[in-house]
């Protein structure tokens, strides 16, 4: 860490502080700037040491060097990981992987209707919600249990590999029966006990952004999963708030290429909830390709505008397979195998 | 709710937004303007209604007029929720409620140290975790339930109520054997199995603002809870992020005095992790108590900087208590009567 | 315009709003809800009126329907409007547009250097600041009219295209006489008096979004500038302010085809200052051709650890001429006319 | 400064970082840590330095030491600035700064029946735009030097204080002719033209903040003025962009006491553009007292639902002498004088 003192900081200051970084048993190197001093450190800090050193007398602000997350760092692991999520792998070299559904599992007919249609188009995974978490708390919060039945019904008439959400620990056993990977969404980054509790577990997790979360937030979420021992997590960017009226979100596309250079874990993208509006969808979609996207997670649903849920952003499925088709040439123009459907 | 269509919106196009609200039972109430037509309703809509007919051809887009919250609403609720924490009330005309603690439950000997600390200089609530949520899975995580036995044993000796944080339903009950005011912290606004387990349970709930939610999604949290039963609610203004790199969060002033137009809940203000900086915490709290506030969450610690949570934010005993006589003065200007030592 | 009238306003307040608008010589038609009356408008109103109302006792809010830009919309002008700087053309079919050069104009040889590069490369217009703003008046602010007279020079010898900052209404005849394109930027978005100065002069016009712009804002900001008579705006995306830390700015790509469906004008993309760092400009300027941008502005370096501006971001002579190749294929695989070097 | 190296970064990266810093005649002080290496420098450095070494390989980033303004810091100047607006003092031990006024002058009439109002309620500095910025081409602009002319009979008149908004360089010797303090509008916060021109002429100058400016960036701006050899600079809080809904801006409570730390001159609060409710007005201008402010800058108007410019956050001549009278009581138990009306 770095410690920069105040302009008129004392020497008893300097010294006050100098004599509390040892007590963390680190050395620190004092660095007389021309307006200020600073002091540097040689060897391991941590958080701790930096939040104490902060709040002494003279102490402007400490500047930490060490990266936070460790098991996620490409500085740690250099190689990309890829994850198979019952057989479909994701990340590094493998084909772009296309996972598609409504947003909400509403009944066995639009779901099977749903997932034979996404798997025409080329989509390898079924996604959709059998819990939802919905700001409100008296608008439709899914189907529960009977949506897994609903989904796994799917899968094996389809073949399709199922990933949903799962939103409290009491949960966790009975969506990793059904599902091939497990959903940790946007409003759950940061709830540690459910983070810990999919770590415990076998399945691969998909995480979401938080919608203010920092990328390196984000990384940190995933480390909680990666240090339980489960160190197959998937990272999905789904835009971020901001100021924008017209959107409903804010798609994050620098946050592809940036966490594809700070962690070795794959990334996809969900333009879906990246932009709100259907008619933004497909663009955004090609855009994270383009960006580098190991995958994508599109919402589609029979007939949007009678969807119970997010409607307003789902594709229907006639305009997912014209996506699906121009996705493959973006893919093909930056070099990586596009989407196939599932053998 | 309003519906707008597109500036060259066709008469098919309107005719079947129309038929659309009628399906769901409302009537519809076509509005030409000058540019583009508009469609307004005559009675009750849902939020599924105006999904629904967002996605329909021709719409430019849907604005809804019901606030989404009921149960939280001043509209339905005119007068002010006094809410009695162990004796406490907070809101109303109630005295200002001082509540005041370390960020962790670190020891018996801090804890018990700074509960009376707090006490003699006005406190009347200690708050402090037992369980910690931090972003980092390699930080201190709290003591769990022995930092619970050390609140109740703090509580014993002072008589200070208590108000500590849950992180899972499966601790809901364990927390509320011991807190008079079970917290609910800003990274889980949103996890509704979490406000679902408090608002059934009978202790008052604390809850925190996230630090991306908007006035309007902290009062549909706030209705989670108090639709389960749960109508003791306090919400609580802690910062909010935004792309300033002085301070760890932006304390949104402009909250207190429009949640207390929109809700009868009380609302009290956290100028601790509001500003990140013990040196901004006076003069932000002092500001939430001229702007309205029923009560101040304040960290204190006595030694910020050997604290092992949030040093950088915590004041010194004697700062605290030099907060707490000014804060006397400034509620006493704005007509409030100010935090007295309990009897 | 849509009125809503709080819960419990009275009829007298009803009747208040209902004779304002009649003030304004605009039809209300009341529109009784479940829980509150609301107010449309037959007919064309104002942004005056909208305001006047909202100050009425018993209103809870105002809701627009016209969108406030007219000249720019796609709705008054719903074909793409193709604009030539110096011959090339920009926007609609035309090849996708690639300007490059370096942020700042530092001397003869780095210009022309850098101007061969680039047209080497596939770039057809020349971007290069004489005039530079910069938040610390410390810092290099430009070589002013010299490096306008180097600007003349790179394009007599290499056939390029100029895109050139103004700052001042003062010069903008000293830059137009020079420049086939004016460029305003980020921070002079809302400087209307340099918006009035440039649309009253003949060249086209690049506008950059402000930094905390929104797109609305964006578009109100070209309207200014057309309604002068100027009707050759090319609007520019390049980054919007965010919490994020380990970038510069979060490159916006959902503004691409969110402009392309409102407004005809062109929309190029700024990858440099979108991200901040060199190394994220390749994957963001692929992203946003791919989201449909109909050009690109990227800032190349000689020697980018020697510039005096920015050489965090810039490219160097290598890494742009393989991002103009690795752009083609993206831009091709999403049916667009490639860069092609100017003949 | 402080550069950190990538975990893997090699021995040669290293010496080519060293290297280049010393090209710069500052001397580097390699640091080896436990993950990584970081390079401390001893004496002053340059933002070109940091930007140079920040594009060298095997860097990961670059940690600017010294603060970037140094006229405006309070290291520099460690006493107050009082600041004498025609004779009223801003700033220090002075009383509170009363300015108030409509937002734009509208009339003769609307002007000087306002001026009378403030100044009967203690407001010492009437406020009002000849020149308006408004983001819409379509909407009322200003009165220009009609304008100027009413404020000067106001003057005449009251004996009020004038401070009035400036929008460009060619205005300025017109609107430093009438006005006591000249305004810098948040759109313009880095017009740097402008600030030059301001600079090099004596009346003092009121800078608001842009509304996504960083505190810092609003001390550069501030430095500009400075640094051109005006020192009568006053700073204004009048909120930020966020993602809220219900009000217009957010204003920035922590602002004030960080400003005050940071820097000598003084800071007063717009909390009417700072909400941008009438309703939210006299809270906020009451925090701001608390937290720290030096004065208030108030929209009043005769008849606020008439206004032709922000009606909807304009108080009437009632609430705004009520709004007076609880300021001088917040003002004493911050220990403050309040505001005296003018003898």
């Amino acid at each position: 860490m770095l410690v920069v003192m105040k302009r008129g900081a004392t020497q008893q200051e300097i010294d006050a502080v100098t004599r509390r970084i040892e007590e963390f048993g680190i050395r620190p190197i004092p660095l007389p700037g021309a307006e200020r001093v600073a002091i540097g450190t040689f060897g391991a800090t941590s958080r701790e040491a930096a939040e104490a050193v902060e709040a002494l007398p003279g102490v402007a602000e400490v500047v930490p060097v060490s990266r936070p997350f460790k098991l996620a760092s490409r500085e740690v692991i250099p190689d990309d990981s890829v994850i198979a999520v019952d057989g479909v792998d994701v990340g590094g070299a493998a084909p772009l992987a296309i996972m598609a559904g409504p947003c909400a599992i509403e009944s066995r007919q639009q779901t099977l209707a749903t997932a034979r249609a996404v798997r025409a188009a080329g989509a390898t995974v079924l996604r959709g919600g059998a819990f939802k978490p919905r700001s409100s708390p008296y608008t439709f919060r899914g189907l529960g249990e009977e949506g897994l039945d609903i989904l796994a019904e799917a899968r094996a008439e389809t073949g399709l590999a199922i990933v949903t959400e799962v939103l409290t620990p009491a949960d966790v056993d009975a969506v990793a029966r059904v599902a091939d990977c497990v959903q940790i969404g946007a409003r759950n980054m940061q709830n540690y006990a459910l983070l810990d509790a999919v770590g415990e577990q076998p399945r691969p997790v998909l995480l979401k952004r938080g919608m203010s979360a920092t990328v390196e937030e984000l990384l940190l979420s995933a480390e909680y999963v990666l240090a339980r021992g489960n160190r197959n997590v998937i990272l999905c960017e789904r835009g971020i708030r901001t100021f924008e009226k017209y959107t409903r979100n804010t798609f994050d596309v620098n946050a592809i290429p940036l966490l594809k250079r700070l962690t070795h874990l794959p990334v996809v993208a969900d333009p879906s909830h990246g932009t709100g509006k259907w008619y933004l969808v497909a663009p955004i979609a090609l855009a994270a390709v383009a960006a580098g996207a190991d995958g994508l997670l599109v919402e589609v649903h029979p007939s949007p505008d009678h969807a119970l849920s997010d409607g307003f952003q789902s594709l229907t499925f006639d305009n997912f397979a014209a996506l699906v088709a121009q996705v493959g040439a973006v893919a093909s123009a930056v070099g990586r195998r596009h989407a196939l459907a599932r053998a």
